[in-house]
């Protein structure tokens, strides 16, 4: 059941458009999910994507639109006229419509709104551009089925066929009092199995999760993931039911804050893909490698620090790189774990218990590499003197590194900034430096050069 | 409405289950969501959790005990009888039971089945175990909501009203023949808004997404993401409807992919959590600490190869961690914008544009480090010789290291290995080492030592 896009059927594509053969567009288009004609629309060049779009109908092209990548959209947005972006906004349901409509420019947006026939949806979609995107004001829906707590089951059938047609999908059914404040939720489960003669307030579920317009968007997606739910209720401040979220758009934010942390792990500001311009990508990686060249470059100053040593020691010269790796490795380690722990609220206890754990562990895996240090050093032939002032200035190296991992997320994250930064080149370049001056002024102390 | 479990609140718990105050105990849980509930069995000692599970009602604790963590979930099974277990499986749905069960020794898995009351509950348990965990089979339920396509929307209404006690949640309604073989479904928008007297087969959409039971999970994953999807159903190899697989699971799912994809990009393996013991951190970071280790005393070798270098150009060794983490920082960012491509299927057209575009990204964020290597070395007095070998060797390196990151995740992927693999210490060790000589062989070409 996969859809495979080939070039074959591209160029095909193509060809009809160039032949402006509608008909045959048409009828080939007819049964495709909309998700696959998206992917036929990003092979396209713009002019032939909005042939598409303007030639079949806005039920298959609006999904279609809400679904390609941001650049597409814009590019073909741009040769639409205000009235034909309403008319794909018709179909969008209004979460859709406000993000599409909010990445137009101010002057336009009122022409486009102002084209929308259905002044219900026009309203809506208004309401919603005023909420922060990353609140669940933004992320909310005004899709929903809300019937009233004095109503009868009879009647709470009648009124949701009238709501039905306009939602897509019906989740759970809002209980609201007469000033349509949240009261409860209905399952369909109870819809189909009360007594047609049972009033809403007789059968109805008082206890419903929600989040109000303010709520953070990863709070919704932690509430959501924790209790399961596909759906939960927006309310307003005054408790009135203003929108719904649904579960697919909380996947969405969670696949995109996963990219995004696992993106600045790698040393990758902003979101990028594979398939970006050049510059957008240059854009997202220089600033990382040049603070780690920054780092490269303390380093140089540090050791100059320590050049006395070349006559007698220079092997403690060729170990830097290894003491250095081992630095951000056992960081990057700890630090990785500590910011999954945060993103997942499973960091509990107290911190010096952490502390003690941290030092335990970084004292295990330390002296079991101190160790191959030593073999090494034995089978390299080199003085036993030094092969054990490296094995020690490396355990030490690995015990700060470990500790720098571990709290440097956590302090962060008591100070309200996102820990996932110190996972990244951040924490691999202070660990680098910190590193290699702590293995330089071990190894003085200890051969006293 | 976030609940936030506080150090008093478990000892009040701990001091009602020393006193068997088991009223009590129902009271102040009577309102729990079981999210919540797990929360505090899992702070809670073994003897004192199993307690509460015996005394609570099967409703309240079978969801609970789905969603603690592995090893707590062990410890209280250990406590509990066969029939125990087997009332805890009843209140489950069939995935979750299976999955319960399936943890369990196999003795005590056949003692177990035979004390669920439920017959049909327990052969579909017994069914589910047959298929591996990470196919749709092992991730599906047995609960759903069947119709015939004979039968009158009234009587489907009627059918489901039997059918819905058996369900939590009612996503769609799928419409079978008479062998049972999967011909579409039924929206309950459809059902609410068709006339009573209308078949099913006048009404349904035939087009329905579906998986087998043999479909990967990654798969099942990707499909109910790319078209929206809130539950799809999965059929055998006769393409008879045996299951559906729902979003929450699959949220769950995605999530453990994105973690284990980070984790692997942080050197550690295995899937680990910040409370687990330190054995068991020791056993998932240690490998890669050593793999980085060989790579650092590789590094020596290289470098000792290299020593007619230290009378007249020492400063090359002290750039030798700049290199390293250049080398090493590159390539981790080009794998993994590679690796989240792969993922996301959009890492497409010619390789060898791919590589075009990887070698002009590359030359300009290295010509741009170079430059500030040629002013650094300008302020700090390097030789102007020395200072363009470093940075014309850098630049190299540079190209290389992108190169690396850029294709291995894609050979790897191409022969069927987790690409993911390439981002962590792998790629970074390697990436050390080769940069490491490129920079000292070329330097030795142009300065001539």
């Amino acid at each position: 059941m996969a859809f495979l896009l080939t070039s074959e059927f591209v160029e095909h594509i193509e060809q009809l458009i160039a032949q402006k053969d509608g008909n045959a567009l048409k009828e080939l288009f007819l049964d495709f999910h909309f998700a696959d004609f998206a992917e036929v629309l990003e092979e396209l060049d713009s002019d032939d994507a909005t042939y598409l779009i303007k030639l079949l109908e806005s039920e298959i092209t609006s999904e279609a639109l809400m679904e390609v990548d941001e650049d597409v959209r814009e590019k073909i947005l741009d040769r639409l006229s205000p009235k034909e972006i309403a008319q794909e906004l018709a179909e969008m349901d209004t979460d859709d419509a406000a993000d599409v409509i909010g990445e137009l420019d101010e002057d336009i947006q009122k022409k486009v709104i102002s084209k929308i026939k259905d002044e219900e949806h026009a309203a809506d979609i208004v309401e919603l551009l005023k909420y922060d995107e990353d609140t669940a004001g933004g992320l909310m829906a005004k899709e929903l089925v809300r019937v009233k707590e004095t109503w009868t089951i009879a009647g709470c059938v009648r009124e949701m066929r009238r709501q039905a047609k306009n939602v897509t999908r019906v989740h759970s059914i809002y209980v609201v009092d007469k000033e349509d404040k949240l009261k409860g939720r209905l399952s369909l489960k109870d819809l189909l199995t009360a007594p047609e003669k049972a009033r809403i307030s007789d059968v109805y579920i008082p206890k419903v999760d929600y989040v109000t317009v303010h709520t953070e968007g990863e709070e919704v997606a932690r509430i959501m993931q924790r209790y399961d739910l596909e759906a939960i209720p927006v309310v307003d401040d005054h408790g009135v039911l203003v929108g719904r979220i649904t579960i697919d758009d909380i996947v969405d934010f969670i696949k995109d804050e996963a990219e995004k942390d696992y993106q600045m792990a790698a040393g990758i500001s902003s979101d990028v893909e594979a398939d970006d311009s050049i510059w957008l990508l240059t854009r997202a990686r220089l600033p990382w490698l040049v603070l780690g060249l920054f780092g490269g470059l303390g380093s140089v100053y540090i050791m100059k620090g320590f050049d006395e040593a070349i006559s007698n020691y220079v092997e403690l010269f060729f170990f830097t790189p290894l003491i250095a790796a081992m630095a951000g490795n056992v960081g990057v380690q700890s630090s990785a774990i500590i910011v999954q722990g945060l993103a997942n609220d499973n960091v509990k206890g107290s911190l010096f218990k952490r502390l003690l754990k941290e030092v335990g562990l970084a004292l295990i895996n330390g002296i079991a590499l101190a160790v191959l240090v030593i073999v090494f050093g034995y089978i390299a032939g080199l003085d036993q003197r030094v092969a054990f002032t490296i094995a020690i200035s490396m355990l030490s190296v690995i015990i700060v590194a470990a500790l720098v991992g571990t709290f440097v997320p956590i302090i962060l994250n008591k100070k309200g900034i996102d820990p996932a930064i110190a996972t990244g080149p951040f924490i691999t370049t202070s660990n680098d430096i910190f590193g290699i001056f702590l293995f330089f002024y071990l190894s003085k102390i200890i051969l006293g050069f």
